[in-house]
């Protein structure tokens, strides 16, 4: 088979730009190693910039987004039982959308058939292959069958784990980490939310969240050691510690129901320098992971294919090489920012165990810095709704 | 001898506490260890915020400040080759005043005689006594002779060194300290300045700061490891430093001249809590130190000692225990945002042994993201020009 731009991975990523290369014209086929439904199983972020939102309007894919998402004017930081509003819409001009990573790709996934976009799923041991010259290829098998897309460029979409990445020879790579000595504990249930707006928590117990993905599906985290596990936090356990931090804050309290999902996962900020090798280029978790403090992860993987997808547009249309060219500076500078506020408000909302007495003084005279200066708080919301693109 | 209040230090703090208190009619003596001429020796800061330069004019201490000091309405942090402007004025509606603390301090020292500010000098061996009673005392030997001085209160502007902080007793104390790796090189010259705002400048050689205390005088400092003697910097060296740093992005480049003054200093975040003891009184550097970055030290102290002369006016004036119950946490609240700034700006601007890359790249993140957002640009510069009282 051949294409112009093979995909590799059908999550956010590869998708908005299988739709946004599709909407100029231009041929490409996703690669995706996993079944439909395990891709719509993965629970992820929930909060949309305008960026991403911006860009499903533009494909035509909002609607559902618009029916059901939540406009969230604000959210706030509460330090122990203070709260503090950032009132993002009055401090930008803008706001952001509650609608789940899930549906998102949902409505990406639906929309494919009718749009010529064609996802290859199941594919096993996907391999990227020539990116160096002129004709690069993926292989992949099906039932054991081994398939091969010829195409002008590849995406790698393909995530943190995926193969895309790992192309690319160690001598021209340079890796910048950052692990976080905590992960977060989340449970996903149907249950209203304590509180119509996003509760980002800082208290002696340590970092909450309070956040949701519908009007009746909730989503909380907590941090917790690394060294805990799923085993040690029997549901009633959770709950309880939720309602130990958000009852005295929230509007309506923790309301309780059965999990649809929990889950620890480790914090990281990871940034993969070079984005771009030969007719490969990475876009998303691939090249970057942020701490999920902020939501910025999937909002960085739109950014990255609304600027890959103008750049082989601008090839396609008129040969241009400066798009391609440019893509990783254009890219690593709006990724890096956003990797600093994440980190930003990691370090500022939870607690660090090798923290001393003179940096808790410097987080809560932080804290206390954002409830009094409308400026700091300007500082927040226009990281919290995305910089531009 | 008996007085109102008795003030441990003729720093800026203690004389400003002596003025103020004097102007509401206060009796006070102001009691310093060393001579005139040894305080005016010593070398500090230069940058004064309206806090102080208000306080000046109020005092009716400010004709020569006026004359002499130079209005910035920015100041410029430098990243490599970049320039980034804080435009002061255009974002806070305000501006700094450099004048060096050595001429404030003399002409409050100056101005001492006319308002029946007494102050002893070459006081030997200062000792505070039953500050927790109601009949505090100073004693303290000129030529071998003992003196006390009885007072209703005792304020402790003796800096860093002094005896006040230390006559707390200790299980009453919390301290909070971060030492940094690194000091500042600093030289004294009179050579006309490279810039006419100040530079902080980071880069792959380290920090420096080209500043001034006049059109005619320059202040530079670089960032040195603390193992660094002077010995190590002859001053051909620093200067060569200097051009190499400076030359690059100033106005004129740098012009040399003779050493005034050189010296390395280490660097210092410390808050010391209580502020007060029964009727003692810490203010300045006597409870807190800043970093340099910044210049908060000096400021600091003129609002801790306007937000005691208000409580001890306050107390003379009505019997009120208010201001005096009140002084510690008003007090505190600007001291810990100051300590933030003071710590963000130094963090930004300087080289950290112990930073690896991922920490490189997110302070090149910062400084990128001040040299693209207003909305950064005006937290930095209120925090600059200094959080109102």
């Amino acid at each position: 088979m051949k294409t112009q731009v093979a995909i590799i991975g059908a999550g956010p990523s590869g998708l908005l730009l299988g739709h946004l290369l599709r909407r100029q014209g231009i041929g490409c086929v996703v690669i995706e190693r996993q079944s439909p439904d395990y891709v719509l199983s993965r629970i992820r972020a929930g909060v949309l910039e305008t960026v991403t939102t911006d860009l499903m309007e533009q494909l035509g894919i909002d609607a559902r987004m618009h029916a059901e998402g939540l406009i969230e004017e604000g959210f706030n930081l509460a330090d122990g039982d203070r709260l503090i509003r950032i009132d993002i819409t009055a401090l930008t001009g803008k706001h952001v959308t509650v609608y789940g990573q899930t549906e998102l790709t949902r409505d990406l996934m639906a929309a494919a058939p009718e749009r010529g976009l064609e996802i290859v799923y199941e594919a096993k041991d996907v391999a990227i292959h020539g990116v160096e010259g002129d004709s690069p290829s993926v292989t992949y098998a099906i039932d054991g069958v081994e398939h091969r897309i010829e195409a002008d460029f590849i995406a790698g979409c393909d995530g943190f784990h995926g193969p895309s990445r790992k192309a690319i020879p160690a001598p021209l790579v340079r890796e910048f980490e950052r692990v976080y000595p905590f992960g977060w504990l989340g449970i996903l249930a149907d249950v209203p939310p304590c509180h119509h707006e996003l509760i980002y928590a800082n208290g002696p117990r340590g970092f909450a969240l309070a956040s949701m993905r519908s009007n009746t599906r909730s989503r909380y985290y907590i941090q917790v050691p690394l060294t805990d596990t799923l085993d040690q936090w029997p549901e009633e356990r959770l709950w309880d510690e939720l309602a130990l931090r958000f009852d005295p804050i929230s509007e309506k309290g923790v309301t309780r129901g059965p999990a649809l999902e929990m889950s620890i996962a480790p914090l990281r900020s990871f940034v993969f320098e070079t984005m771009r090798h030969g007719r490969l280029f990475l876009a998303g978790d691939s090249a970057h992971i942020v701490p999920p403090t902020g939501a910025k992860g999937l909002n960085l993987a739109a950014s990255d294919v609304a600027y890959l997808a103008e750049a082989l547009a601008g090839h396609y249309r008129d040969g241009s090489e400066a798009g391609l060219a440019g893509y990783e500076a254009r890219a690593l500078a709006r990724i890096w920012k956003a990797e600093r506020f994440s980190w930003y408000l990691t370090k500022l909302m939870h607690r660090f165990p090798e923290d001393g007495s003179f940096e808790h003084r410097m987080q809560s005279a932080e804290i206390d810095y954002v409830a009094s200066s409308t400026a700091m708080q300007k500082v927040i919301a226009e990281n919290y709704v995305g910089l531009p693109l």
